[in-house]
């Protein structure tokens, strides 16, 4: 059979097991007309990844492989597909598939689909009860539009963060006026943060890092924009973040914390009519854009490589529980481990 | 003494007795150089009088004559004025006074002044020991700058409530782009809500107000903004409005409950990419602007009068707590109560 049906990955069972990684085969859905069949050579590790396998965002389809920053080699390319080609390199991000005919898939808010949704790990195939699995595996079937063309002046290992940290920092930025003259601020320097900053450097002309004590007295009611990637909002005073922000500048969340949330009433607001947000990933057209960006201004993350396999997947989890990676790690080596 | 140090009102003296109105003299702050003397001939009732003397947002300085709706005629003009000439019909609003100074006083954004900002009754003017006083009262002395000259087109009881609740549903629109081809929404009829859905329609191709039960189904995904007017979040079902939003929609509140707030986590607001915000009142141009809309469209209030005095304002209040006002009151009959 010259090309997989089967991909070959390390899936964990349940939450009480989560730093457990089992070896197994699983199936790939159909090879559709539009699809590209990619030999995994790379993959970031995504706070994503820990959420969803603790069980933090509840209820999940397991067993289960995860992992979303994906960068490998397109092997085979579908009848139709115009986008990818045969030997491309190339990556997948969070996402893997939205309706595509809706008013949000036609106007680049295709993270925003509401009438299909499937992320790259994790989601159930329509009419074929084979649940999407993800990047720490051999490979991966991904329709064309969620598959992106690497420049090459990017590193394999040091890009395949961007495909969902990266996107997940740089489409809030791009869509809320980033730019400059803008002052822009990053709350919660991890992997999704250390991004944020690169990007906001390279799009507007400054900005700050609040990671200061008492930094905040000299800001007060001054910035346009705040990218709030914090995974955790435990101790989080969020009224005091408020205050920095210019009247009608824009709080953008792009963390899911595991917590409960915050109590809101508009009197928190009204002072400075300040805007409330969140952002899902980013379109395919932003991908692009970020990728190219990177590509012309030698953007790329700071990474740490581990082997892909039992004990590195291990060791990613337990050292992201703590914190304990500046700032993502990269599951690399695919090739020792798969044939 | 050709003018008044002294103005005439009807005063609340604290919570436990809110209903029971005092009539007293009060001093007036020091007559300044920008300053425009008023005489009342008309007040509306807004909800902030309401949670104001009754202690549902909180402390307040008692013995205090609430009101903010205000018409009246300018009877004196400090000697730098230029906005407002005496004799002129004119309006005050909430807000009576901000630094001027600051970068948002000098970009239309005085309502949202961070140095100084005086409410039209309750606020300490600085270094007089001296509590601003609302319009339930013959006179106030106000800042040119909050002092609006009436277009000669609307009447006096009917145009009094725009100059709180009008402006408060004016500003978001027009702040938040609504205009033809614009998808927007009014939610909590009463007072600023039915200014809202005339401006609204003035302004936007249509409008639609939530009222009928599963309204919300053909609506999905689709609100480009929507004015939130409640005035109680009790029981209020925030994900199922915010479902409503459009991606990247905006949801506006300004009606300011008084219950606890609402817990809001990023997961709620990241299907479609909502921003929640808040407004405070609006600018002097925005006043301006509105009352002129109103005036060449034949916009007016829905209004039931009531007398001046202990008995009429109440009964304004009794009525106002229980909701029965349809949309909203304004004491007049100024005349026959002060000489």
């Amino acid at each position: 059979m010259p090309y997989p049906e089967e991909a070959e990955g390390f899936q964990v069972d349940s939450p009480d097991t989560y730093t457990n990684f089992n070896r197994r085969f699983f199936k790939l859905k159909p090879f559709g007309d539009y699809d590209v069949d990619i030999k995994i050579e790379a993959c970031g590790v995504c706070g994503s990844d820990l959420h969803t396998i603790s069980g933090g965002w509840g209820d999940q389809k397991f067993p289960l492989c995860v992992g979303h920053e994906i960068i490998g080699r397109a092997i085979r390319v579908g009848p139709k597909v115009t986008l990818i080609q045969e030997g491309q390199r190339v990556g997948v991000g969070a996402q893997s598939y939205s309706c595509g005919e809706c008013k949000q898939c036609k106007n680049d808010n295709e993270t925003y689909c509401p009438v299909l949704m499937m992320d790259t790990y994790g989601s159930e195939w329509p009419e074929t009860g084979i649940v999407s699995q993800g990047g720490y595996s051999s490979h991966v079937r991904t329709h064309e539009h969620w598959v992106f063309p690497i420049p090459e002046q990017l590193e394999t290992n040091l890009v395949a963060p961007m495909l969902c940290a990266g996107l997940t920092a740089y489409s809030p930025l791009v869509r809320n006026g980033a730019g400059p003259g803008k002052k822009v601020g990053i709350v919660g320097l991890g992997g999704i943060g250390h991004f944020g900053i690169m990007f906001a450097k390279a799009l507007a002309d400054g900005y700050i890092a609040t990671a200061e004590e008492g930094w905040e007295k000299d800001h007060l009611c001054s910035f346009d924009l705040i990218i709030n990637c914090a995974s955790s909002s435990q101790g989080f005073d969020l009224a005091k973040y408020l205050s920095l922000m210019d009247v009608h500048g824009r709080w953008i969340s792009v963390g899911l914390p595991e917590e409960d949330g915050q109590v809101i009433k508009a009197q928190n607001l009204i002072a400075n009519g300040v805007l409330i947000g969140a952002s899902h990933l980013g379109s395919r057209r932003e991908m692009l854009d970020m990728l190219k960006l990177a590509a012309d201004k030698g953007l790329r993350g700071w990474v740490e490589e581990l082997q892909i396999g039992e004990e590195g997947l291990k060791e990613a989890m337990v050292r992201m529980k703590k914190g304990d990676v500046h700032y993502r790690f990269t599951m690399t080596g695919y090739d020792k481990v798969f044939a």
